[in-house]
């Protein structure tokens, strides 16, 4: 596979997540930071217009206009739009400088930590993951696989396209405490990318182990004595949204239920609580398998009508063996 | 004084503040759980363009615009102005149905718990806020005197103003525990106004004492005898704002500090950290005495510049000797 020559990080695809926003500026001041040897990083802010006047968007979602619909529109009106064929001119595969890696930055009112997202189980992803994971065993993956990111996010422009997404913070609120964790996640990603690059080992959580030798004769096939490892990685793989109960005019009925509210990455039995309605009314998940929840009450998903991501958890082992 | 004949419930004077406008919902399906034998209560969305669109306002700060230069404002553009007018005509002192008490129903970013907001210390407020927090010593009480309020606030409408602050909750984010909380609060508050309409018994943290009997020769001057009790009551009092510090461009350079998120209505003492730059370095607090920030790290004031409120900690002694 080729090396990675450019990385890309974004922030400010929603303009009312500041975590992504700040952490920009503050790479933009001190380049040095996100500085590595064996790759070119650069910074973007994306939805200009959405950061200046601090809401999620002007026009449309930026994170859903990255298609080849949008892209391919000609002379569109809106500012996303005409913002994503710009960076798409720029960063995307035919652009003037193709990125291969396009990292973005969102934060959201669901606690959902430090949230890797992949929209795809490329192995390159994966063990970028599992090298992740075995340094900080409280990063969470999340695996979009169906739910059309890969077709219209803003880091679909990219090779390959990786989505930070940390919380719970409020929209229009830098917290400092998540602002540092994400700081930290950013520069890990950004040395792994780096040893990856340079076929230097990746972090582990167990030992290298070395191929059982054959005991059967020697062929002239080589025999390969390269060490391998097989690292644990969990995902959580998504299944599809539960929309907020509603009445006949569409207005919400029911709340997350207070037993679920930042219950996010956690199981959700059949028959456990899932709504509170407005009439105090508790309403059970009712359907039949164990799920795992996330996004849990995200503030921009009640437009979307998303009160939650059902997701299914699945524990994967990931080969090391293979590099760049 | 007159009794109180009309209280006005508001919800969604911010139309991103979800717990007012769901709780107001709740009211106009449920009007049994605010009707109270002493008075009228009516419920009111009242920015309903900024509900719609769930954003804080549409044109400005409605709770900033109800000011009588806005108020006289002839043929006024925007829908806040125009919404302003047609409440004062409806609610206002010389309105159809002019409002007793308006309670109007915020919620924050910050982690203001539950907070009761007056904009004055009229004896009237007092004993509620003294009586309210004899049952729940946890609720905060704020006072904005000298901050503008008291002119500008859609609760300036009413002959009594209040305001309830709920948080920390996300704006956009309808959550059910500090809505079962804010409920419960605003239940209260109908109870105690209904008992100070009837001459009740107001709930108290000191027994009630009676006057000291007089030692002086019987005269014709008639002997109180009614019971009195002072009732303490803590009340953190507007000082001025305090703003993020900024570059040359009005660029934030500086977030609230990991010490201080979170810590409203807690002493902030000179020296101590405040603010954490981009650059990583801790800033303190300059000031010489010690103070009380709250609406710490509120997503709504970064526009108004405004990090944190600094109040002074008061410590009064109410009457609970008059009623109304």
């Amino acid at each position: 596979m080729d090396k990675i020559r450019r990385v890309l990080l974004v922030g400010g695809t929603h303009g009312n997540e500041l975590t992504g926003i700040y952490l920009i500026r503050r790479f933009q001041h001190a380049p040095q930071l996100i500085s590595r040897p064996s790759f070119e990083t650069i910074t973007l802010l994306s939805n200009l217009e959405a950061i200046a006047a601090g809401v999620r968007y002007v026009d449309q979602d930026m994170n859903r206009c990255c298609d080849r619909a949008h892209l391919e529109l000609p002379e569109p009106v809106d500012y996303e739009v005409r913002r994503a064929q710009e960076i798409n001119r720029r960063f995307g595969p035919s652009g003037s400088t193709p990125a291969d890696v396009i990292l973005d930055i969102h934060s959201t009112t669901s606690n959902m930590g430090m949230t890797l997202i992949l929209d795809d189980h490329h192995p390159f992803k994966l063990r970028l993951a599992a090298a992740l994971s075995a340094q900080q065993p409280d990063l969470r993956i999340y695996s979009s696989v169906n739910s059309g990111r890969q077709q219209d996010a803003l880091r679909s422009l990219g090779r390959f396209g990786i989505c930070l997404e940390v919380g719970p913070v409020a929209q229009g609120v830098l917290q400092a405490d998540l602002f540092q964790r994400t700081e930290a996640l950013v520069q890990q990603i950004l040395d792994v990318l780096n040893q990856q690059n340079r076929d230097e080992p990746l972090p582990t959580v167990q030992p290298v182990t070395t191929q059982p030798v054959t005991t059967q004769p020697v062929t002239t096939q080589p025999v390969t004595t390269q060490p391998v490892t097989m690292q644990p990685l969990t995902v959580y793989q998504y299944l599809g949204t539960m929309p907020y109960p509603r009445d006949t005019e569409g207005q919400i009925t029911a709340m997350i239920h207070p037993h679920l509210q930042g219950r996010d990455y956690e199981s959700l039995n059949p028959g456990d609580p899932i709504f509170l309605s407005l009439t105090g009314e508790t309403l059970l998940y009712t359907g039949e398998t164990v799920v795992f929840p996330v996004f849990i009450n995200e503030a921009a998903y009640y437009e979307k009508d998303i009160a939650m991501v059902l997701t299914q958890r699945h524990d994967l082992q990931v080969d090391f063996a293979e590099t760049l």
